[in-house]
């Protein structure tokens, strides 16, 4: 039996997010419907993380087992040749058999694309999220480093998740302007449930002056979402980088 | 009676080109639907130009006659709120009353974009057109120099058309390399149907040895659709710029 670990890049403009749930597109779905054309078998696809619908993913990993005698390179062109063209494999190794997607990830990195031209652009609809109200990146990048650190992220989670331990340790998170687009970058062990959406909408609550200047740090240990911003829209955030022990 | 000169941009994805067809959603269509909202009437929509389905448009010029009294900033604002995502009003401006978007045009820019990166990438799929065999932009660009003036493009138009004259004068056409893109640019007087396209994947076709070295000019003259090369697909071509005399 080989692991194969397979790196793959979706626009998830169309998808109902990652996981399979039943009505609804799902890339991983439409993955394994390419894999059993592929292997002639149905097999299980173990993905690195779930996303929501109409999120991005620039690096995406997931890994399959497979007593077939293929190489990777003939791997990643039979795949590509049966996905759609809003997916694509872009890496496909063998792993050690111990390996999993999820649980051996050591850190993840979103970026969250804001658009803050000055009239919204019909080709970056699906993404970024157009915002027109000033922003001065550099504050915000100031403001954002209250994020970092080790902390009870209960504050800044979906109300409808229902995970036991809210603590999580953000590493960096960065907001830097490149012409008419912000972007947000932040790296964490691990991410609850619309954390970067609600991280990123609290920064737009501290440049709209909602949330007073300095007072992240407090937000974050109220643990109490009210507190936060809402959730910005998901067609801004990519699954960016995931990161494993080397 | 005021002429409103309207400039938008759309992604051409989700249409079946600018005009009005039945049983299909057409931007054209669309922006009446806009229109009609706004102006509380259903105001003949006059464009520039058709485009293919799945063509984009960096610029397109449509003009409206209205005797509402409505100042331009508020017209960019009202349509911009009632237009989907994928169209954007970016000008608006009282023109001439003799002002026509498609008999007062003196010439068009479109561009064709195609990705020559090694694997597909998902983000460009409806957006260029993936071509993954080596392409010299230099030799290309030499060798476009033939189409540049003024001849009959017969060959170089869709059977379908039925256009009665088929001489155009192209003004300029530069093939350049930008990283792992590469940009077909033409400006011409007009455009006979899928010219632009023929003419990028003719070039294809010199680049692949499928049409000799230096042999453009004849093909041209020859005006023989069979001797040019296939139609390029709709995604990577954008109407770019229209000029109008200032």
């Amino acid at each position: 039996m080989k692991k194969l670990v397979i790196t793959i890049r979706y626009d998830g403009t169309n998808y109902h997010g990652w996981q399979v749930q039943d009505n609804v597109i799902t890339v991983q779905q439409t993955f394994q419907d390419a894999v059993e054309k592929v292997f002639q078998s149905r097999l299980d696809v173990v993905g690195c993380s779930r996303t929501d619908a109409g999120v991005h993913a620039n690096m995406y990993v997931l890994s399959l087992d497979t007593d077939m005698d293929i190489d990777c390179k003939g791997v990643i062109a039979a795949l590509n040749t049966k996905l759609p063209k809003d997916i694509a494999v872009i890496d496909c190794k063998v792993g050690e058999n111990d390996f999993h997607p999820r649980y051996s990830c050591v850190s993840k990195e979103y970026i969250y694309k804001l658009y803050n031209g000055k009239i919204r652009d019909p080709f970056l609809a699906n993404y970024s999220y157009f915002y027109k109200y000033p922003i001065d990146a550099d504050y915000l990048n100031e403001q954002a480093q209250a994020f970092v650190g080790t902390y009870d992220y209960s504050g800044f989670c979906s109300v409808k998740s229902k995970v036991m331990n809210t603590v999580r340790t953000v590493k960096s998170f960065s907001v830097a302007r490149d012409g008419d687009m912000v972007i947000f970058k932040v790296e964490a062990d691990g991410f609850l449930y619309n954390m970067v959406r609600i991280m990123v909408e609290t920064l737009l609550f501290v440049s709209e002056g909602k949330i007073k200047k300095d007072t992240l740090k407090d937000i974050i240990l109220s643990k109490d979402r009210k507190k936060a911003g809402k959730t910005a829209p998901p067609q801004g955030l990519y699954l960016n980088k995931v990161n494993y022990q080397s």
